[in-house]
């Protein structure tokens, strides 16, 4: 497993696999990584690609008032993770390897970026979006792996692929849950033990919502959405949203269907967690 | 000389071109063709690349008070031209094949965009960034030709390479001027008889304003943009910008020296033309 740190060596590294008739598989991540990055990880391995994984924490993606400066990392895990699941590749770019200290360029992708999290989150997808296709420049892949648990990126960065002509598969992996149901995320970190329990209520009122569809045949998004509702209100926590929403274009959808989802995020003391359920 | 009409035609030719170690040279147009398109294409053959010429004529780059239905069209002739010079591959996409009907994404370069021509065209350079963003993706050049008339447009797409890690030469040509001393422009078939005499007054002012920096070397900024300003405003014409700046950033300079220049912009009747004088 080669470890590298700047773009150059990057360029280098794939275009020599490529000439050796390498297909590419990237997975970007900001570290930390959990159950939810190893199975993108495997995804791609299994693909039989050339996996490149980055870790780099994204200034760009963090609001002024979130979690940048106290985000979890711990490379010496993260690598010793990396190695174990054969990964050929990992990019640990510093943040003045990747952004010169007159950068300017956005991409975004109006609209779909400003609904759910972006209206908690201003200018967060940008940044995704903009780091996302410099590390898609940077590594040419053929594949990208991406996890549903993080669905409204996943949904931009698929429109991001399509919009600009990038010739690049953009693979979604199902969300990874820990045994108690909570959907894995780096930042499960900062709950205490209680919070955590708390957090529970997300998940729960998902798995409820999902029961419905599938085992009663309840597709009404107004009973469905209630119903979820007044389980995580139930609980002491924040409610920030819970919509079914059109897979592709976010848009709201008055009857669960194929290409429909409903997703949520609450916020537990300081902690903002998201989570949904997706019908492909 | 191929013409062709599809991104996967693109993508195909390019692929076997650079499977035959051919670098590739991209030469975007909007098309109706002028002796500077044909500089840029002269160039990128002379650099002994493989060529590829696009003609599209951009819906996002024009204001919806802009000219995009009257701007001037002529394939046959376009395409005469080309052959005449060697070029490889023209990609002619329709509307239909270049945005889907659900496009969202834009590549914005802030700053720099909004200033000189972007006070006059908002939006502008974000349409043309997110063009030349998809085309870059089609056609994978190794180097693409810009031309020197439009100098923000170069800069902001040289500042969008280095932003996105795009691995693209952006290769800068001189502006090409008509005898009477035009820069030469598409637009500039607008222009009736007397309009055209009149617009000339901003290459005459530009040329009086280069003789004093380089003949008398008079540097400050304030005199020369004093003295262009004169000249155009002896003319009927509406003078829209004059002013000097820093070529990389486009901020205000005081004294002209390197990588300076003096960008302007008129309008003569209902035609806007851009020209400037560059210290490279």
């Amino acid at each position: 497993m080669e470890i590298i740190h700047r773009k150059n060596e990057v360029r280098t590294i794939i275009k020599e696999a490529k000439t050796r008739g390498k297909i590419i598989g990237f997975v970007p991540t900001m570290g930390y990584l959990h159950h939810g990055h190893i199975s993108l990880i495997r995804k791609a391995i299994a693909d039989g690609c050339f996996t490149i994984v980055s870790i780099f924490v994204n200034p760009l993606q963090f609001g002024p008032d979130e979690d940048f400066q106290r985000y979890p990392r711990d490379l010496v895990r993260d690598l010793s993770m990396l190695k174990k699941e054969f990964v050929d590749v990992v990019f640990v770019p510093s943040t003045d390897e990747m952004y010169t200290k007159s950068h300017l360029t956005e991409v975004r992708v109006p609209v779909i970026s400003e609904k759910l999290e972006g209206k908690f989150r201003p200018g967060h997808f940008t940044g995704v979006c903009t780091v996302v296709a410099k590390l898609f420049n940077l590594t040419s892949p053929d594949k990208a792996y991406f996890g549903w648990k993080d669905a409204q990126q996943l949904i931009i960065i698929k429109k991001m692929v399509v919009d600009l002509d990038l010739h690049i598969e953009i693979v979604s992996v199902p969300t990874v849950r820990d045994s108690d149901g909570l959907a894995a995320s780096s930042r499960n970190k900062y709950l205490s033990e209680q919070e955590r329990k708390k957090a529970l209520v997300l998940s729960r009122a998902l798995q409820k919502i999902k029961e419905m569809v599938e085992l009663e045949n309840i597709t009404d998004s107004e009973v469905l959405i209630a119903t979820g509702k007044k389980i995580i209100n139930s609980e002491d926590v924040e409610l920030q949203y819970l919509e079914a929403v059109e897979l592709e274009n976010l848009e709201p959808v008055s009857v669960i269907k194929n290409n429909t989802g409903i997703l949520g995020a609450i916020k537990v003391g300081k902690v903002r967690l998201i989570d949904n359920i997706i019908w492909e």
